[in-house]
């Protein structure tokens, strides 16, 4: 399957060879939101006056989840990660919550997946904590805005 | 926090006390999807035939990954879980793959979190497979269509 | 070795069966506490202001360890936990915080280890984000206060 | 919070970026301590000779919490481990058992989490594990003793 | 495919559901072996008597693997296990060691893979330990020799 | 105990100090097997044609169980893989499956025991998939079949 370095030349998943790439900087930063009801949103404000943190209990599960990657994406290498920055804004426009994810690392292949992971688990968690005021909350928008390092060089979503 | 029922009076997050909630049966779906290029979807049509197969290790993923829900997701309670399902269907509108996934448990709360993380996390791992020939792939429609069970019975998404 | 329950009668160690033992409502609290400087002390209490919330941090590492027990510890059953709570309280006299957690479940064997976990845990990231300004704080206080269910019945330390 | 590593310039926890800290060895030694009736400790000074081991347990308990320790600490960076040692000896003056845990690495941050993780969880073993015959055992004088590499150089506890 | 329960009509990787099984007590009983030199056997033989001891670590490592064991096996229901021994003796005849591991719960779905999981794990934590002085040696016999419980009722395996 | 590297010179368990062993390639492979009966073997031999795939969730639970090694084995240090393939053959004469894993990483340690844990794990996940058709299955053959790199150069077993 040409292009596809996850399967061998019969088809069969494989944990990709990167021993003898060149061990680089790497940065990737991923998107996500969750839409929900202005009444919904609305909590979240109040909460981060003097409230419940939903966005605080939120960040730190995108931070703990980017660590997991490599045991939730079966073909994933483990990587030792130099940074994870989460970012959560309520947004009165969506309205919901936007979340930005940058992980670093120096190794031998890209962090988009653990950027990725970062920002839809942070997704996942404020559905959690909002769940019990709207159940039809929706999470859209996870994708890689930016990458840096390796041999493919510089990546950026188009628009970001 | 009136609503919030993850926060105390202080708005301190707690995990909330389930002890005193009946055991019943529990079944909730979640649905996400993967969009990408024709050519992209075009491989995963390949792979099912008889190449590489990207939908078999993604259903894989989603349902370990629905075993990790309480792991991943602070302040989620920890459940026997006794079903799970990832059904991945490849969309030539989308252009992409839908994703279904159904979990069940008899249990104390919903398992609406573990439903959700086993969709997105088999949407992260069509994001993992693929990437290698598209990167501006983008994960949306993760939302919860139908959950049963517990003291707040069912609840249908509109158009679900 | 007679009274200790994790030894078979030739001193090898055992996770113990409780299949017999009735599952019944348990519940335990324990404490902790981080002694430090009154200047290191201060930064939480400008924290939980306005700043970097070293608290609720540590909150959340405590609810989350506790799910992490029978992980951590080599003999322990794994509980299926109903309810966590973990308070952090600064204390000037101390000076430091003060850390108690309770821990419930409904089942077969009782949940001290549990709350004993989330305590330490929460202690130790009080470490962890306040190192780079202290690191001669000591950890200490670690006890179970109270303890309820099971055929031992109730326990409570002196002087809790 | 000028001071605090853990958190940005607006009061966000982050996992602190390292990315361009020098990989250099490190090596950092915790202490705890267990105190106890006379009779419970003689249970493991009889255990030692030739019935079940508490201290054997509570060694692998501590060696293999200290690979879990950014599982454990929200922003703790995962580090390649290359030497742990627990040691855990029996102390009739205390009356209880001492402990004193080693981590090396060669990276970019320190190791005294998990040195603190590895003593303290090897404390909260020796506790579970004697427990059937004394609850009101304490575990305190969890502290880092001595810490070597990095920028911030050598650190030694008063008295250590 | 007929009398595989763990794909659904079209062939698709599924987690069994078991949300309609009573809840009956449930023993399993696996067995392994290690076959080694009659000089690596010695080096075991010796530990046991005053030097490290390879089977107490091994034993602790099957005990806890057997609480991973849904973690490991893909489509594995997690189950609250009432408990796990793992005996380890020494045969000169082999020369090496048998293994054997016992597990019972009370749940919906038997525990031979926790048997399974727990045997062979206690097996490579033995090589683990010896393959500084042999690194031939070969871990076999792995069976389940006995199964109780549920609709399928009791299992003997020819000649346990 | 003169040969043991996981003993200190008390003969107590230790994480062996690696601190100052060279980074250098290592590459490990491992072996195991499956024996079952003629009928049971042919469900897999119809599943990698239309039906579902037992051999491929194996793959991939082997493939992911190499990255749990240093959870699973007390005394492994955690290493960055770089590459991992499991292979599984099925074989008429055995009658059975014949299992085949590869790891590489670029560290201090060998990586033989991720190779026997991703080769033992994909057996039992063989295992428990044709459970329902055969419980008499036996698992063996484990052995590590070839190790390259480090102070103790390249292994190769006897008829490997």
């Amino acid at each position: 399957m040409s292009g596809l370095t996850h399967f061998d030349a019969e088809g069969r998943a494989v944990m990709v060879d990167v021993s003898d790439k060149p061990v680089t900087a790497r940065v990737a930063t991923a998107s996500a939101h969750v839409v929900m009801q202005p009444e919904t949103l609305a909590h979240i404000l109040q909460g981060t006056a003097k409230k419940g943190d939903v966005l605080g209990v939120a960040r730190l599960a995108g931070i703990m989840a980017a660590k997991k990657t490599s045991e939730l994406i079966p073909l994933c290498h483990p990587l030792p990660i130099t940074k994870v920055t989460v970012d959560l804004t309520p947004d009165e426009v969506l309205p919901g919550v936007r979340i930005l994810a940058e992980v670093k690392t120096t190794g031998q292949t890209g962090v988009e997946m653990e950027a990725l992971t970062a920002a839809s688990t942070a997704a996942l968690t404020v559905y959690d904590m909002l769940k019990a005021v709207e159940k039809g909350m929706e999470i859209g928008g996870i994708a890689v805005l930016r990458k840096e390092g390796g041999k493919s060089g510089t990546y950026v979503r188009n628009g970001a």
